[in-house]
């Protein structure tokens, strides 16, 4: 019998997968799951974004431009150059999700053994996008008693070697909802452009900070030839479901290899990039208020971890996760236990726990992922029941 | 100044691409162009297709599930068994478009370096799907003399080596418009098990078949374990720019690391699985009309290029392609000639030239393909053009 390719074989499942059965059993008992384990926010998705979908109109649903429709590339570039951005639609290529995105980036600059330098935790689907590509993420370590801000350089320059083709870096960061501040960029982009490699930089929660302003790879002047940025109007405009994203590259070289890859899977979907159309050229009101809720949120989740006894967790700054250290020993056996033994008037909490976030076996084990994906109300019942949940967890 | 990487700089370019300047050109000019190009179909996109899509109601677009929309899956299930399939929902993962099937395929069943089988000429996204694999598609000739019929098993065995992990076919066949019979079919069913390889079987345009009945590689009992199949509504409904297609795959180890492909990229789009449930309950009238529209066309254009003194191209079967040998000795001058130098009452003719299909360098250099996707008026007129237009580039 002929065998599964060993990259198929060897490809990461979702660490949350397993928990569904789970979830699923506690609402058939009639209890209430507070979903605190998937980025996906409970934002309305603006009314303009239907609108333009519903307003599309051409009797044939046909291929799109494999770089991407002439008006999500121009509304695109405008949406940047309003963030202060030297971005025109020439730089952009569509792609489908922030995932496309990645994986392009990936395939732009490494070969089959490769190497990309990462900071851990990360988000999970690179290990699956890196497996595709037949590269290796090599982990570099951030800690929770540090806000998971970066190492010194001389930590990141160890682990370059020969084949190192890149960093990737998300800011503001899934899982760990910490802002990379202007400096820690500035030391990575020194560092990229003195070892001559590249930096992947995912912007998808750009907008998403709650102290200072928001930056962009692209602030940094002097290394746009090293420079991959990768986004999504995913979370921004509460769309996960569209796979809508797209890449800014300035190298030309790379952009037109970025074409090509999209050349051969024809067009990112076609309806989508006109809601995105609609949902960029929101008001300058709806981003702001967006955040507004989401710091709201933070402040809930922060407060109601910070007293948890045993809980270390820093501020964190952006995005809507908080990475948080648990006072038990193994955060996977106790999702599980607050889905099947645990309960409070009926409802319960499903976070995401942490070991799914880092490539290096046994780290994250005491760790959790919390999505500050629900209102402010619910949010507040979730932390009460997440307290004595851990309480009962520990008593056992 | 660090590199692109070996496979995004041999990502093939799509072959038609440097022609559209001559095409834009010729627009500005005043000519119009009938473009036979590019297999995007003129039929209208079915009104319960846009309807589902405006009918879809949640406040928000939230990702899908990674394997593909239930409704979806449960459908398409019902659709195969109309078509005498034994295909269950179960078997199924939901892709963007019938690329990201043909992708996944490749990853599913190979690692880096690997080979699988293609008949040239062939769909020339095959080319860069692979690149991405990082694997080697080997080409078997096919030859216009002989319809591009498979030739005997003798000769693909030949192709097979340690490094050989399946073979591709696309039928009904695109460049070529080839029917691939129950014969040849089940010849290369006994190969695959005999030599314990994969099929992937791309059935993008299944019912595009004009004498005879549509026939699937599920057709054929007994090797269920080394079998995927590539689907695609795009062609179908005339929905390319939807990007929905799907996998079929029995063997339980490989559909679900094919689940995991998906979860690294979370959802297809979800918009457009609603919009493709609707179109695949549409009656059972609808496709035998498109079907019988298309064999009109079909018939114009054989009638058309026969017409054409010295053109070798034997009657197409399916698909709505005709891939011809012309009376000129590089097509690519030719393609361009028609664009810049040559009109009718100010209308010109753009088809595909031929060497674009082939992986083997001077192949089909004196070939076209024609996609027949204009109403019947236009057809007629454009094979008119492109008699004339041959006889005055050979009497240049």
């Amino acid at each position: 019998m002929p065998q599964i390719s060993n990259r198929a074989d060897k490809i990461q499942e979702s660490p949350i997968r397993k928990f569904i059965p789970f979830a699923k059993e506690a609402k058939q008992k009639g209890v209430q799951v507070y979903h605190l384990n998937i980025g996906q926010p409970d934002i309305e998705t603006p009314p303009e974004f239907w609108q333009a979908i519903q307003n599309y109109s051409s009797k044939v649903l046909a291929y799109g431009d494999s770089q991407g429709e002439k008006e999500y590339l121009e509304v695109l570039a405008s949406y940047y150059q309003r963030n202060n951005l030297v971005i025109e639609p020439e730089h952009i290529v569509a792609t489908t999700g922030g995932s496309e995105a990645i994986l392009f980036s990936f395939l732009l600059i490494t070969d089959p053994g490769d190497n990309i330098i990462v900071f851990e935790p990360f988000y999970t689907n690179y290990n699956g996008l890196a497996t595709q590509a037949g590269i290796n993420l090599i982990p570099i370590e951030t800690k929770v008693e540090d806000g998971f801000h970066l190492p010194p350089r001389e930590v990141i320059e160890k682990a370059i070697n020969s084949k190192t083709r890149g960093i990737i870096i998300c800011n503001p960061n899934n899982p760990t909802g910490t802002v990379f501040t202007r400096s820690e960029m500035q030391m990575l982009v020194d560092l990229i452009r003195d070892h001559k490699i590249f930096i992947i930089s995912d912007e998808a929660y750009r907008e998403f900070v709650f102290e200072g302003e928001p930056i962009s790879i692209f602030d940094f002047p002097g290394v746009d030839d090293l420079t991959i940025m990768a986004d999504s109007i995913s979370k921004r405009f509460s769309v996960c479901g569209a796979r809508i994203g797209n890449l800014v590259v300035k190298n030309k070289k790379i952009h037109s290899a970025a074409i090509k890859l999209g050349q051969a899977r024809l067009s990112a979907p076609v309806l989508e990039q006109f809601g995105a159309v609609a949902a960029l050229g929101l008001g300058s009101n709806y981003l702001p208020e967006i955040i507004s809720e989401y710091k709201k949120r933070r402040d809930i989740v922060f407060e109601g971890v910070m007293n948890i006894k045993g809980v270390v967790c820093q501020k964190p700054a952006g995005a809507f996760y908080a990475m948080v250290k648990l006072p038990i020993s193994n955060a996977e056996n106790f999702v599980k236990f607050m889905l099947t033994e645990f309960s409070v008037d009926n409802k319960t909490v499903m976070v995401a726990p942490g070991a799914g976030f880092y490539a290096t076996p046994g780290k994250g084990l005491d760790e959790c992922r919390i999505a500050y994906v629900l209102n402010t109300d619910d949010l507040i019942d979730a932390m009460k029941i997440l307290k004595l949940g851990i309480e009962a967890f520990n008593n056992q």
